[in-house]
């Protein structure tokens, strides 16, 4: 029931059309973060009428709170939040292992928190870890989280795997990534015996900067009956060490599968992405971004704002004041559409909720249209010009 | 250009329309409290979506942020919050004198916080206070609050007074209600010096819960040439003393302006209201307490789910995490057409700020279906009946 085709090719880069029991997504496409069944501050109506046609929410959370009984109780996550359009879970895994061992973004800043840590031991089982709700002791396993993402329900979901950081050693990553081979295989053969046809799994490449485990991994995907890859794991300390991982990585999949890059969403990163054969894209950053008051501007709109080289321009910044324009006088998005920049500098000033649903509104329609111009600049084969509309 | 006429009497109880440049307010109305420019957590197009008719902000909180000639500068305030229907603004006085006395609402629950008061004196010229901002020091005339409201430029606005609390002395209350009359005097002096005829003026009925001083009130706010006429002061330290006052204040006011009850905006209070004649209310009471999670219920759907005797339904409440009933059945709101109890029960649990929007949403409708319903049982002269449907 779910199939992915590639309708055009320019180079490496694709469009493609993923067709869901909930209507087809058209890659390359961002899927935004309902972490908790909800993008934050934004119902799903207008979340809809920013174009959106993914979104995502997170195993880690729903299996806390509410829980996936309860979620499947109520119909599914579709049904519970009444979101209507197609939806991705992850599997658990990044949230354990990175409260665990630490974040990505922690790790680039060289950052090592270890309070807030919940993880307590990764066995050839699975992961034990205390809830942050009410510090109760779950374990999860390739088995449990399948189960769990089954009763939730999205169109797609994504096997367990151990998300290892960047400082771990080589030998760590190489154990850790067969281990998660392991964990792929229990998570498919789980995921066969209860297969509805209404869900597609997706493996996940590891290997963290090391191209012959890179290699080893894609070769395991490959060889296994996923529906799609996402990539994962470390992709090095710097965004070059993160190009050279991705294009070294997509050189070695399936073609025919749709690949998802895990957690990248700055719009640099994107092109660089789409070029080099990436389907789909998640992260937190368009929606965290707006909550801190920042909403992302072509480039047309950036320089005359930002001194800096940003892709977006911090509202609170006393020099949208008096400023009577839309946050983009050329966007159509709901925010652009009825509020300027002073009254947004305002909400923000007075820490106003609605400053946060307007900016996220504007930031999810803004990603929306970036991979629109994206799939178009693809079928008329004009990515390289289209990308300086942006970067 | 701003007029008020009575198109229907049943008893005190009256139907009327307010004529304003942004449309015409049905009465008896209720205002909902946008006090910085912004219902919080819910855009202007829901507002207006849940058929609101009016919105008040307050004179006190855009002065000091972002200042009435950074409004007046974005077009005023209409413009600036993208609102087009009628608005009020208040003088300014009640968060000023309610920091300073302490709020009515600690009065009734007998609270005396002396932290965060910061109003520094009141003389004859005016109130000096402190901004809870920056600390700043301002000075609040009866002339300046008129020149605010000018600039700030809603449809109607309101004479400075000294808003006495319960726990002063009559003679306080006395000598207070002169002064606010002295300053009512000068509010419109000032007001009409620049009298666009796109803003009328509401005097103020001070007197505390003293019946000669409440006449002594009446009788000069009738004598001045005001729009309207607002019921303030203290009404009391109970229900009872309280629907005595407006009562007795009612009687003796001119019956062909338009009477204002201040910041009362519970149901019963509002049944109350109207049987003695009162036009319009406002009250933060149903957008802070969809903040607390609670939302606003009709009896036939309150009895069963709140034990009890309250005017709503708590929805951090156990018993609604697997009730996939929307808040109301019969309602047409956004949120009851959308959600259901389990997931706002949900995001409130996650702490989604999303939950703040939906709730917020059902109660200003539901405030506005109520006084839709209390002016169609005042056409049909059955309001008696009506009030059982909601008491």
């Amino acid at each position: 029931m779910i199939k992915f085709k590639v309708t055009k090719q320019s180079g490496k880069a694709r469009i493609g059309e993923i067709h869901t029991p909930h209507g087809t997504i058209y890659t390359p496409a961002f899927i935004f973060c309902a972490t908790k069944a909800a993008i934050k501050a934004v119902d799903t109506e207008r979340v809809a009428n920013c174009n959106t046609q993914i979104i995502l929410s997170n195993t880690y959370h729903l299996m806390l709170q509410p829980g996936e009984d309860t979620v499947a109780k109520l119909g599914g996550l579709h049904k519970f939040m009444n979101w209507s359009k197609p939806m991705l879970t992850d599997s658990g895994g990044y949230q354990i292992f990175s409260l665990g061992h630490g974040s990505v973004a922690e790790e680039i800043k060289g950052v090592r928190n270890n309070t807030k840590r919940t993880l307590i031991k990764i066995t050839e089982d699975g992961a034990v870890f205390r809830s942050y709700i009410n510090g109760g002791k779950y374990l999860l396993t390739p088995e449990k989280s399948i189960q769990i993402q089954q009763k939730l329900g999205a169109d797609l979901i994504v096997v367990l795997d151990e998300c290892t950081p960047f400082h771990v050693s080589r030998e760590y990553t190489e154990k850790s990534m067969r281990m998660s081979h392991r964990w792929a295989k229990r998570s498919l053969i789980e995921f066969q015996k209860n297969d509805s046809g209404k869900q597609a799994l997706y493996g996940i490449i590891q290997g963290g900067v090391y191209e012959d485990l890179r290699i080893e991994s894609c070769e395991f995907a490959n060889s296994m009956p996923f529906f799609g890859q996402a990539i994962g794991g470390s992709l090095g300390s710097s965004k070059e060490q993160m190009y050279d991982i991705v294009a070294f990585t997509t050189s070695k999949l399936a073609e025919d599968r749709p690949t998802h890059l895990l957690g990248i969403g700055g719009i640099e990163d994107i092109f660089y992405g789409v070029e080099l054969g990436i389907d789909t894209f998640d992260c937190v950053h368009p929606t965290r971004l707006a909550r801190h008051g920042s909403a992302l501007v072509k480039v047309e709109n950036r320089n005359s704002l930002s001194s800096k080289r940003k892709e977006h321009i911090n509202l609170r910044n006393q020099r949208f004041k008096l400023d009577e324009d839309p946050i983009e006088s050329d966007c159509e998005c709901f925010t652009c559409l009825n509020h300027s920049r002073a009254y947004i500098h305002h909400l923000l000033k007075a820490k106003e909720l609605l400053a946060y649903s307007l900016i996220t509104t504007h930031n999810i329609y803004f990603m929306n249209s970036l991979m629109s111009s994206i799939r178009k600049a693809i079928l008329n084969n004009t990515l390289k010009d289209e990308r300086k509309n942006w970067i």
